[in-house]
């Protein structure tokens, strides 16, 4: 079943999956995830100076996104925008981690436990990421970005076009560990 | 099957669906999109004047996300963000529009026949709609949030956080047609 007829009632839910068809999938270097998802929850590959530094090379990273052949037409108009955002799949995220609720940010014991809905986890219900990408060229159905956090061979689920307006523009407001990531992640770049 | 084990070839790919499940559902006053997809492609609802002010007014919309009870616990810390990015699933986008390659922008033939990438169309091979929204208060499993544009009963796939870092801080191009309607809904709000 596709769809949800019926109004929706959290205490009488009916079965009810959505299904996704792959339109392509992601090509790049990038062999394993940053943050792996394992049965305690998440952690981060070598330590945490090696994978700050893989976070930063990411913004970077150049990634091939192939779309299926049949779906080329669908791409028809996108050479005209710089920035994309792009659903892919983290198809290496193990079904069970699919079921946690709570994750210390980036495996660090010293963040406090949080919900996954406050992460950027990929150890999530639906693993579905974003990232916002800059197109660097179309040639037919493939195109070049950069920036893109997926690893090779990542289904793609869909593109849309980044308009900054839908965007805030107002002040944003995140927690102090959030705050702490993003830090490290600057003083790393410079 | 859920994971893409072998090496994806764009000539040979394995037969392959990614299967969601709702995390909870959109409550709120909108009843219909304003734009309704159907065997033609997309179309307003409406006069290109009353959509226009449908979409400003759903920069101000009132939403409940009311999250699955069982996995209430998935929003821990979730009010230290000002705003979250949701991911919701376009119900009624009917089976066919998935289909469709390209489309006229919002419907309007003015604005030339696009790639549905290139726009922002619900009526998609997948239709995983996004919205960055403003938290405004979080109830134990129901988050009260501003500026979600999915219609009532909308199943909500994932909910992340909003951190503008991983958005582009540089100048961003997008096509004329798009300019065109957001200088529209600029003109508008005044």
């Amino acid at each position: 079943m596709e769809t949800w007829k019926q109004s929706p009632d959290s205490s009488n839910k009916p079965p009810f999956n959505i299904v996704l068809r792959p339109v392509g999938f992601v090509k790049n270097s990038v062999k394993e995830p940053i943050l792996v998802a394992d049965d305690d929850g998440i952690s981060m590959q070598g330590q945490t100076d090696t994978s700050q530094e893989n976070i930063r090379k990411t913004h970077e990273n150049i990634s091939e996104i192939i779309i299926n052949e049949d779906l080329a037409d669908i791409l028809y108009g996108i050479e005209k925008y710089s920035h994309l955002v792009v659903l892919y799949w983290a198809h290496k995220v193990p079904e069970k981690s699919r079921s946690l609720t709570r994750v210390h940010p980036m495996g660090r014991k010293e963040f406090p436990l949080t919900g996954i809905f406050s992460t950027c986890s990929p150890a999530r219900p639906n693993p579905v990421l974003m990232t916002v990408v800059r197109l660097l060229s179309r040639k037919g159905n493939v195109l070049e970005v950069a920036g893109l956090d997926a690893v090779d061979g990542s289904p793609v689920i869909d593109i849309k076009p980044y308009v900054k307006e839908s965007y805030p523009l107002e002040d944003v407001l995140t927690p102090d560990w959030m705050q702490r990531i993003q830090k490290e992640v600057r003083e790393r770049k410079k």
